[in-house]
């Protein structure tokens, strides 16, 4: 990870990432660790013309303290100026750009958990999330190798084998990174109008413990690649990002289905998980670890246990291809075929569907897809048409 | 420099420095190398019951890819709601602690030194200052090591080794570091006052290169250790704090004198300045290194190069005993007598004597203390009276 890496991620993210334009303000909100990154990021920015660069460093470890040792009332809480902020980037029609990675094994062990639940700066996010469903700005996140993830991953703080992984992931190796990503955005952006267009009544999952109907919203578009702001800005959101996605139909899942990956649940690793669905609804969770966080997550409210979102990730994934789990969904739900508990996405819902998209607290990803997993689409009169055959794409 | 190390640093900044009283907000300013001293300033502010903690991290390689890359207008440029911020501290009437070091040497280099002048958010200063000004927050400054400073300092990035030297200054092997300080902040109190009943009507300072007479102002005050908000809250702005300071009569200084450390301005190292002044106006300046820099820096403002401070610090004061040259304020003005050209302190005058504060946008101290500089009081009568020899304290 030297600095020509880093400049190149980094012209990569604001180049395609947010598609910075000559006069656009530039949020980006990090971590410390991730300061190397942040400041190839800031020179980047001004070399796309940006007319400044607003950086704020988020630290865990300040949180873990905020949650150890802060009053209820400060848990959470979202300064005012935090507010401020975020509404400012969105009155510039400017851009966002967020760098993850997840945090250290067991930063948060001990604390008490409802205050973790808590900690996140709500209103900030309420901002943010509107200023997204408006198109009020454009927005992605990358991800950055900190020590305390590569522990995570390999058990080792092997920080340079994360990054090789990350960059593999951003096609880095690529001649032209910034023309394959907008190469990439092309083919999901077909691959999404293609499955709009087959308007299937439902996604049939079939492998090894896995036998899942999932019922789709007919008139409901698929989406997958960039994104538009209101004006007409195109991005793309995350990179990596290799999925097509919908929100289908939440009454309408049947079966059962068997996690392909581990699932990193509120600081917990759930394996092995096994669910089973009756009319939409989860009505048994098991696995070898962690059945109880996601047993308790369904229970936040009514809604939780019905899907939110079904995503088809085909084996051309460069995430998929590395055989890694990251712990982290920006990297796994792009790895293979995913399904969410939770709340969906209205954006994608003709009008008269709109009722029948979930709406949760929660969105949790969950990796179903494998080579040895079959999905099948289902036309109205009962037709299977296969979609992914060893996670080959099998449609035009 | 293990984590209980830190944590008794951070209590004793947050105990002493800025006094946190039970429901009272506590702003952090720092540099990401920072954070682990940071992290022990939110863990001491929650445990002294601040109702938030609230951490901005600052990054001075950010700020070069500004200086660098950035359009004119967005140096210098204060976004809004770090203005609001800063307002907000002092509408809660609360605590405001700065982490201090100083850069990697030559971090700057090769940039517009324009630019790099202006670096600074004028605006976020400016709402601090008149904060400070009307007693509006408790405020304080502490020291950490970075390897930029501690090569700067020793030409190895030994840190360790500049962290017990900033652990000495600040008392942390005493019983009690908080009880050390609460005495040192009195014994200065003591100090200052003698020197403000003594009413001398200037200083002489005698030594190797140096005949200095700095007018005094009679009316003025000395002021030394803990300083009170508005409300009465003490606090001791600067761990450490060894001198007692005051701002003389601009007009009235005469002579000529040689400075006993290296300074370090604008990211060059003055070496071996000497200055002379008549009817109080600095008319030569001559060095081994950087005299152009200070030649440059006077050229500020009609009042830039008139004095506006003298320090008085004994052989006492731990930086001095050190031996160590920080280039760093914050430790190099505590560890030996010192001048400052450029502005004064206004709150120390008296009504009458406002108008002979000197005024200028700069303020850069100049150690001009050692053992072999002999420093008198010189009454109205024009007795001299010894204050200062071989670095001892010889008034009552």
């Amino acid at each position: 990870m030297d600095r020509k890496e880093l400049d190149d991620y980094a012209r990569l993210l604001v180049a395609v990432g947010v598609n910075l334009q000559p006069g656009q303000r530039l949020l980006v909100d990090a971590q410390v660790e991730h300061a190397p990154l942040v400041r190839s990021l800031v020179k980047a920015g001004y070399a796309a013309g940006a007319p400044y660069v607003d950086v704020l460093y988020a630290d865990e470890y300040v949180k873990r303290e905020l949650i150890e040792g802060g009053p209820d009332e400060a848990v959470g809480y979202s300064p005012p100026w935090l507010v401020e902020r975020m509404r400012a980037i969105g009155e510039a029609k400017g851009a966002h750009l967020g760098v993850l990675s997840s945090p250290e094994p067991g930063l948060f062990a001990g604390l008490d958990e409802a205050r973790i639940g808590r900690s996140r700066m709500i209103e900030v996010s309420n901002v943010r999330r509107d200023l997204i469903a408006a198109g009020g700005i454009s927005w992605t996140f990358g991800g950055f190798p900190t020590a305390g993830w590569a522990t995570e991953i390999f058990g080792e703080p092997d920080v340079e084998r994360l990054w090789r992984l990350i960059a593999d992931s951003a096609r880095l190796d690529e001649d032209d990174p910034v023309e394959a990503w907008w190469a990439q955005s092309k083919r999901l952006h077909e691959r999404a109008a293609h499955m709009t267009d087959r308007g299937f009544d439902a996604l049939h999952f079939s492998g090894p413990g896995t036998d899942l109907t999932v019922g789709l919203l007919t008139g409901s578009s698929w989406h997958g690649g960039g994104l538009r702001t209101a004006w007409g800005q195109e991005y793309v959101a995350n990179i990596p990002t290799e999925e097509i996605f919908t929100s289908p139909d939440w009454r309408r899942t049947e079966g059962h289905v068997r996690s392909t990956r581990p699932l990193s649940l509120m600081g917990a690793l759930v394996r092995d998980l096994e669910l089973r669905f009756e009319d939409g609804r989860i009505v048994e969770v098991n696995a070898s670890a962690g059945a109880d966080v996601v047993r308790t997550e369904l229970e936040t409210d009514e809604q939780a246990p019905y899907l939110g979102e079904v995503a088809l990730v085909d084996g051309e994934s460069r995430v998929g291809k590395s055989g890694t789990t990251f712990f982290h969904t920006l990297y796994d739900e792009n790895a293979a075929c995913h399904i969410a508990y939770g709340t969906g996405f209205a954006f994608l819902a003709s009008e008269e569907n709109a009722a029948k998209v979930n709406h949760s607290k929660v969105h949790t990803d969950l990796m179903i897809g494998a080579p040895e997993v079959d999905v099948d689409g289902i036309t109205a009169e009962g037709e299977r048409v296969p979609i992914l055959r060893d996670e080959v794409w099998q449609l035009g």
